[in-house]
């Protein structure tokens, strides 16, 4: 089944110049040697060579074929790519022909997947493909593109070594059961024991970042009618917004809904939300707008300093209560007539408090040290820093430690090496569930569906 | 101006595997060298290489390089083509990284448009090749791809050849100006001119098929209400639909006003115009039925031949007149009850009759064939003859026809040699306006900026 080969349309559907048929499998070749008239009968791997694109023996397009020979291909097999011109119909119908030349349709992600079984890549860098081809902001791209290009995988690799190295040694003294197990080894297991816990620890705590970069932190942004809800929206989404139309045929639409702020990737709720969240409570009760707001995990609360603090006002911080809050009294254009009180009591119940003016974009450059700093991004270098990006890697870290510090406790409390080799072991093989061994195909399934077509 | 290095993304925009970002000019290997981390700094021409993709000094992704060495690329410059994952994101941060590095953004058509100035390709398989990529339906796709490759180009050259020839033998004659022309020389240059006059006349009649599959042909579906009309459109839209719901990822809504029918494409008024086609005739009044009639170039009629015709049957009928019409009696599933005299004048009204059932898809093949041979789609080879398929295009070739017959006419009635030469000088010069030589600067960049950025 594997060595079938697969053929699809790599690059985007749509209307483009070029586009890219990719073809996987023991009879890449053959079939693009089927589908094309080429010059040469000779081709050598890497060389891009020009032809006709034959369908049904009829001349459909022209292009040119570039052969990667197994095991030097993305997915380890033969791999052979025809760039054609890049229209609907005609890349269609050059698809067409590859499969009647003898392939079958690519699933999605199938790819990536054979290339994950063949040993191309591991599965957390396959899962950190996926993240770059999503990226929707800069933070997410430096992230994901360092770990698809193994930074997280090495770092497991070398966390995997060491405790190999504690279920080495506790086995060692097993091996002579009448002997105490000398202090120099006890040492010597507990300092690479340490070693091991206090990377897992790092990188647990690496979710706490990786999560609001690549997933995104559900924000609510709140507060009474015209107190600058739109404003503080439209602000947080300039950032984005110019780096994105930079670039021609990019659409709006594609991240109307993130921002990008400090490096944390915002998921905002839709505009239409954000009217609503409080003008309903009068409408449709409190029960909704708090519905609204627990269901965010981080709730920006707007105020307008302009004026004094209404019950409204007085209702908006009484949600932030026992919420991550970030108080943005807005309006520092103009004189500040929020009482003193309030402001007290701001302190007391947000996170942080920041003077800002939405409209001229006063305060955001605080706004952003202040979820930078909150999400540890000052501290995390994205582009060559280990990162757990996903609840999967993030459960078996967890995990992994809980069996280290079982271990260690073993370990402390002076008993017997196979129970230190249980837990260690226990450990290890949840580690080895993030990059490769021992993830059940059902997993692997789930993670390449993801993907899209030609990947 | 024209050795700038542009830079663009040359796949369609949109998330997909790969995309790939073209970079042509002088400095297109200096751009990507300082772009990509390579393993090697001696980089042959049209061999893929992998490297890591760098914006600031950092990396954001990894991907192949190929370098394509002026003048054997696309647009006879230095070309290079990065492919790199193909998300929105990273796709734009790759071509910044470009632009960073050296290149302008290209505009709309910008590397084809050096690849004719450069002359690489004609200015007919320039256009060609903006068909390849807009063709929705598979005779666009097989007529603009022989184009593309050419075809029109060469058979344009042998007519030039030929009038060159009745050209030199004409002139020859003006050399000896006391000497008649000699009857042999006169055969001569007449069988000549013959070849030429019968090979525009030719190209000047394809542009009947050309432009009723490249362009389409302005197609109106009439009835009164409840006659099928929208039956008719679905029979119609059947067959494309069918084709393009085979490739994943291409929407219904790309094709929708679309209808390949037996190699001709029908380009119909949308449905909800159609609904109302008829029926607003008792609303709106006659003269807006009739002006969508009137900007109409084929008419379906469709007949309810389960009832006797009513006198909107007969009104329907009346607008056919002066048209180009096709009658369709539809619900040839029951029994007939249009009477004889109706069906008589539908015989004298319109092109053709066709009994059919747009519910069960019986007559689609006869329409087809109507349709077929309306448009001599049986008399031409889409993907080996000639075919003229544009306005320009058909210009050019009529001046240079009538030219010609300016020309036989002289030669006819014995006119001095000089007049002959005068006529078939203009006709070249308009015969070389459809591929190369004396296009206004204009014309050639209202031809490119038709083409979407990237190619």
């Amino acid at each position: 089944m594997i060595n079938k080969t697969i053929a699809a349309i790599s690059t985007a559907k749509g209307k483009g110049g070029v586009a890219i048929i990719r073809i996987s499998g023991d009879d890449a070749l053959l079939v693009a040697k089927r589908m094309m008239k080429l010059r040469s009968d000779n081709i050598e791997p890497r060389k891009a060579y020009y032809g006709e694109i034959l369908r049904d023996g009829e001349v459909i397009d022209d292009g040119l074929l570039t052969y990667f020979k197994a095991p030097s291909s993305f997915t380890g097999e033969d791999v052979c790519e025809i760039a054609c011109h890049g229209g609907i119909y005609v890349t269609g119908a050059v698809l067409e022909s590859a499969l009647s030349s003898g392939a079958s349709l690519a699933s999605a992600g199938e790819f990536t997947k054979r290339a994950y079984i063949n040993g191309k890549l591991t599965l957390s860098c396959a899962e950190a493909i996926g993240q770059v081809i999503d990226a929707k902001t800069d933070s997410q791209l430096r992230l994901s593109s360092s770990q698809a290009r193994g930074i997280l995988s090495s770092k497991i690799d070398n966390i995997r070594e060491k405790m190999l190295d504690c279920i080495s040694h506790a086995y060692a003294t097993i091996d002579y059961p009448d002997e105490d197990i000398s202090e120099a080894e006890i040492s010597e297991i507990d300092d690479c024991l340490d070693y091991v816990i206090s990377s897992l620890d790092s990188l647990k705590k690496s979710y706490h970042t990786g999560r609001a970069v690549c997933e995104g932190v559900r924000t609510a942004i709140i507060g009474k009618p015209n107190a600058g809800k739109s404003s503080v929206y439209n602000m947080l989404l300039g950032e984005d917004l110019a780096i994105v139309t930079d670039i021609a045929g990019t659409t709006r639409d594609v991240i109307e809904h993130t921002a990008s702020v400090g490096g944390v990737t915002l998921n905002l709720a839709d505009t239409a939300g954000i009217h609503e969240t409080f003008d309903t409570v009068e409408k449709i009760g409190v029960e909704r707008a708090k519905s609204k707001i627990e269901s965010s995990e981080l709730l920006l609360c707007v105020f307008d300093s302009s004026a004094k603090e209404t019950s409204e006002d007085k209702f908006i911080l009484e949600c932030a209560s026992g919420k991550t809050a970030i108080a943005l009294i807005n309006k520092t254009d103009k004189e500040c007539m929020l009482s003193n009180e309030f402001i007290q009591k701001i302190d007391t119940l947000c996170h942080k408090k920041i003077f800002l003016s939405a409209k001229t974009g006063d305060g955001r450059d605080e706004l952003a040290k202040v979820l930078s700093d909150m999400y540890n991004l000052g501290e995390i270098d994205l582009s060559n820093d280990a990162v757990i990006s996903n609840a999967r890697q993030f459960a078996s870290v967890n995990v992994a430690l809980e069996k280290c510090l079982e271990a260690k406790e073993a370990l402390t409390f002076g008993q017997t090496p196979d129970i230190i080799c249980f837990s260690l072991e226990a450990a290890l093989s949840e580690l080895d569930l993030i990059d490769k061994r021992g993830v059940s195909e059902e997993v692997v399934n789930a993670i390449f569906s993801r993907f899209c077509v030609g990947k």
